[in-house]
């Protein structure tokens, strides 16, 4: 009955409104939420490639009350994140090939349960299992005690509920969806950075972006970070896959991944005491500063690959996390202003950013799921295009020492 | 339908009690809560002044399933309070004034998703935006690791659900409302102290009271500390407006603090870079230890007056605010047993209290809207009685250094 | 209408099933819950001993969202866990007597609320009030800072809501009730420990027993630790009641419990300044491994018996609470892989356990509510029959210093 109603005041609205329709899942301004909730192109009478969006409220272990949008095109991507979780992205897939990684941690973690400072900061790995988290804004990289605080792994956006949900419906073909999730990281006299994050996707394709504006909204300037997480194990990543990156230079993380460079741009099967190796890349880009990251299987017909801008995000961070299968066999590109080190030195290097008051800065990404080798050989074309004659310097020597 | 059961039973109810009629909203021992909830007095058919009073469950980002009891009298004020943070009261307004103030948190923050012992012991600033919140009991105070343990930010009672809810309405006119709320701070072998909180208010006045009585439930004596943290922006905050109460002494909580002696008790307009100056002040009171203090605004014709007991709440802390106005543009007037020094020193100065096993204690408060400039005479009136001919003592040294 | 339902494909079920019928609560892998829940032997048409189970979820205070499961045997026993904390036991009652105990903290506290590491890591006495709480597995016992980081009180099983859970009812007589709930101790990097927990009663019978299955899902060997605290207070605990138990030996855990060795095994009335003492035993066993240990009231007609094997659970503490009622007068009878000391010192003394990849473990103790003179008799004959004619070494030095 209630359905009925709603169904029949969307009707007007389609006729009422010029471009887009609206349903606002998440208002915390208003102190409500939809729970669970559904919308079909089909009862929305619109002619393109089939989808739908549903928000489910999770249950059971640590999940209890999390929630997740699906949106699933049926000739194209099925896509799933989680307001719970800071709009993450849990995994997508389409066309034989999945975009996400096995992590021993199954459930969408409500971050009700997890404390970030247990295990000396290192409580985010608690419920680390998305293909793409937000690690930021207020401070990313790995757990530092500096000004007497515990800066904890990847800062909070990554376990900070949205606080206004709301998907976006083009009216005209090819009806671009669009989900935005409000994070606010508002704490009073510390920080008032509110990220409004934005997936777009064409029903059919095979290809996503995001769009994030991040605004600081205190009278005073304020710091930011944010490293751009996204992660992909099988079908993907195997024995003999390929990163593949336009670079000035890499460089190892630290000690332990100086012994990695010599194939660092290449992947082993399920290692045992592999554990994981970081590289800093520093990524060439295009004349827009458009450049482009992709991880591609051994036969060059799967592939996830990343564009983004280097003039929002200028460092990429490559993870190489080729340990077994249960203990988490997954690579990690991660676009990001930056790398992994402590926010101290983040600062001392210089990396880490500025917003004036009330100031936006905007991110965006494309997530390509590559399932063809015309499609992979696109992409590396484009790579090489943008590499063009420059060599990527290789140095043996970590940038910094944590 | 249920509705009108209710209605009925209600009714009954009203024949069969002879002074009062209760609605148990929340009852931890029998493990239930009513969620979203209303009544009208004309539902109650009471003939005195409008009202109604409204749980309501609220939901997104980090207020998810927080609840807000909103008790608004139609020719009075509307006073909003959340028994999951504490019995805390959120703000109140009528008569054209708000009791209240604009925090960069805007939230209901669900005490689920803070850390208090995040950010060295400040995670209470993720939640901070009330109008009145309680500091205490366990301990107040900013934070200090003590006894090798963290005591955080101004303790833990301000962001406890409260474990019995009621609402009484008097059946006799002016048909008092009292809300209760039952705050438990219980740990095996800590503390058991137990703050039977309630809230006072005669539907269509400009005032209403606290009457919290605090009972150490152990078998065992039990230190206590309180900080009624009481707070005011605008309209009431502005340039010019001013601070007044019957003191025996004001002094500067630290040296920063030093450096606006001179004009302690007028406040500045927002001012970028002021940060916060907090003043310890000791309270003058009338023959039966009754006293009060208030924040007036430039014309003298709105204010916020808190009138208190010094045998109760025998320190007055005055914590200005005057920052920008996205920063928090606030004052606060704050009755307390302990001024906000950490417990340590609190101990040291012998400030902390003690309670008996069994024994209990009182705090009775009550919040004045002045709306005129009548009102505003008359606490000047009273704030000059007091005071008499006795000097306040101006001390430029701080009590403590932190 | 939705009942009947059920009640039908029940119907159908039971004809269906060849052993038992099984109804899943939890299943965090779908996200489901079915919240409020009841059934009852009659609705089952079964003709044993009437029995009902139920699970509900609590609100108010630090309870709001936490599940428990009551399973009400008519003419035998009334047992309470709780799913949201780690299917702890609350308490179980019949024939006249209680297996429990009565704790400052009367919540079912939502772990959502406990921060384990807050007061230095001793968080998790907000939340511990049963008559057994499961004490491990990545760790348990006494807070230490070791490796960097915070080893909280007793480990996180207890606080970990479980991710699955089932209750299953034999169809033929006696009609065997078996619980069960999954906790996952799952970290990425850390541990991926997961304990299949098992409740399992016939109606109408006083004892019931545990059978727990832990299995290190990760491909690396993992550090396990495990302390069965089970917990008892009136009307088993009193002036003049006793601990017995085969043992091997008897040391004070540390100096202050050195002055209560001349009469360690026997109670108190509740004593101011008692405080705890803590008994370190080692248990004989029968030639299958198998012992038992219970406290038995003074006129030996009420007692509480557990029965468990040392090749499982070697070590046993006994944790002799009896300070006044309020501060929870109560004793422990602990089968456990460990004592209470830091996983520091248990590593030292080689009690820390490991399981090697994919390997799984046992943890099988039987709770026997003795409400007879006969049946005390009985359980003191089984002491003495364990123990013969070996003699309890009684050490006065603890075995280690924290």
């Amino acid at each position: 009955m209630k359905k009925t109603l709603l169904l029949t005041s969307l009707a007007l609205l389609v006729s009422a409104q010029a471009s887009a329709q609206t349903w606002v899942l998440t208002n915390a301004e208003k102190g409500t939420d939809k729970g669970d909730w559904r919308i079909t192109s089909q009862q929305l009478n619109l002619k393109g490639a089939p989808f739908s969006i549903e928000q489910k409220v999770l249950h059971g272990g640590k999940q209890e009350g999390s929630k997740i949008i699906t949106l699933a095109s049926e000739n194209g991507l099925t896509i799933v994140l989680s307001p719970t979780r800071g709009m993450n992205l849990l995994h997508a897939q389409g066309f034989g090939v999945r975009l996400g990684w096995d992590s021993p941690v199954k459930e969408v973690v409500n971050p009700a349960f997890i404390n970030l400072e247990s295990r000396n900061g290192l409580g985010w790995l608690e419920g680390f299992n998305e293909m793409m988290v937000r690690c930021g804004y207020e401070w990313t990289g790995h757990p530092t005690t500096a000004d007497g605080q515990l800066y904890t792994l990847h800062g909070k956006a990554g376990n900070t509920p949205a606080s206004r949900v709301e998907v976006e419906v083009s009216e005209s073909a090819p009806y671009e969806i669009r989900i935005r999730g409000l994070i606010k990281e508002s704490t009073f006299k510390k920080a008032d950075l509110q990220t409004m994050t934005e997936l777009r996707y064409v029903p059919g394709s095979n290809s996503f972006s995001l769009h994030d504006v991040l605004t600081n909204h205190a009278d005073y300037p304020h710091d930011y970070q944010i490293i751009y997480h996204s992660n992909f194990g099988k079908p993907i990543l195997e024995e003999g896959a390929r990163f593949i990156a336009p670079l000035a230079n890499v460089s190892p993380f630290n000690d332990y991944a100086k012994g990695g460079m010599k194939a660092w741009n290449t992947y082993s099967a399920p290692t045992k005491d592999f554990d994981e190796m970081v590289f800093n890349l520093t990524p060439l880009a295009d004349a827009n500063q458009q450049t482009l990251a992709a991880v591609i299987n051994k036969a060059g017909d799967k592939g996830a690959a990343i564009g983004f801008n280097v003039s929002q995000l200028p460092v990429l961070t490559m993870w190489k996390n080729t340990d077994t299968e249960k203990q988490g066999y997954v690579t990690g590109i991660e676009p990001g202003t930056s790398y992994a080190y402590p926010v101290t030195i983040e600062r001392e290097q210089k990396r880490v950013k500025q917003l004036a008051p009330g100031a936006s800065t905007q991110f965006d990404l494309t997530y390509t799921l590559l399932h063809s080798s015309e499609q992979v050989a696109d992409v590396e074309k484009q790579v090489a295009a943008i590499q063009g004659d420059k060599q990527t310097q290789a140095s043996d020597t970590p940038i910094a020492k944590e």
